[in-house]
């Protein structure tokens, strides 16, 4: 099954690359852009039917692997809901 | 309000950095990873109370700046569904 996983700065970390993105927006006329983080975005194919298993194996992979927990935090996603 | 993004490289386009990823999961242990695709995660703070009208400024930004419409995909996501 397929698992999402979006890994982003935590909270007090300086983006100094979503900054720069802000500000071109900004320059752009996208003067209602107040702020910008910019963050990973993983997309695993794992041989698990189990959805909890597939799960629980995602969150060892971001926490061995993908994510660096000082200054990271990490979401395991079932579906992207884009409605 | 807050929007993400999701930027994903497009089906048939190559992702090596993904590749190399697996292919260090599977070599850690994790056999059961068979794909790994990588991507990009965008957090935006628009001043816009009306959801319809900010998920239409997070689309033109995703066409004019964020994204590389040649090779790469975007999802506009209201809310992650992390359950």
């Amino acid at each position: 099954m397929k698992i999402s996983i979006v890994i982003t700065l935590k909270k007090n970390v300086l983006d100094p690359q979503g900054l720069v993105i802000q500000k071109t927006l900004n320059g752009m006329g996208f003067d209602n852009v107040e702020k910008v983080r910019q963050g990973k975005f993983f997309e695993i194919e794992l041989s698990e039917t189990d959805k909890k298993k597939a799960k629980d194996k995602a969150e060892e992979i971001c926490k061995k692997l993908l994510a660096n927990l000082v200054i990271e935090d990490y979401k395991i996603i079932d579906s992207l809901n884009n409605s």
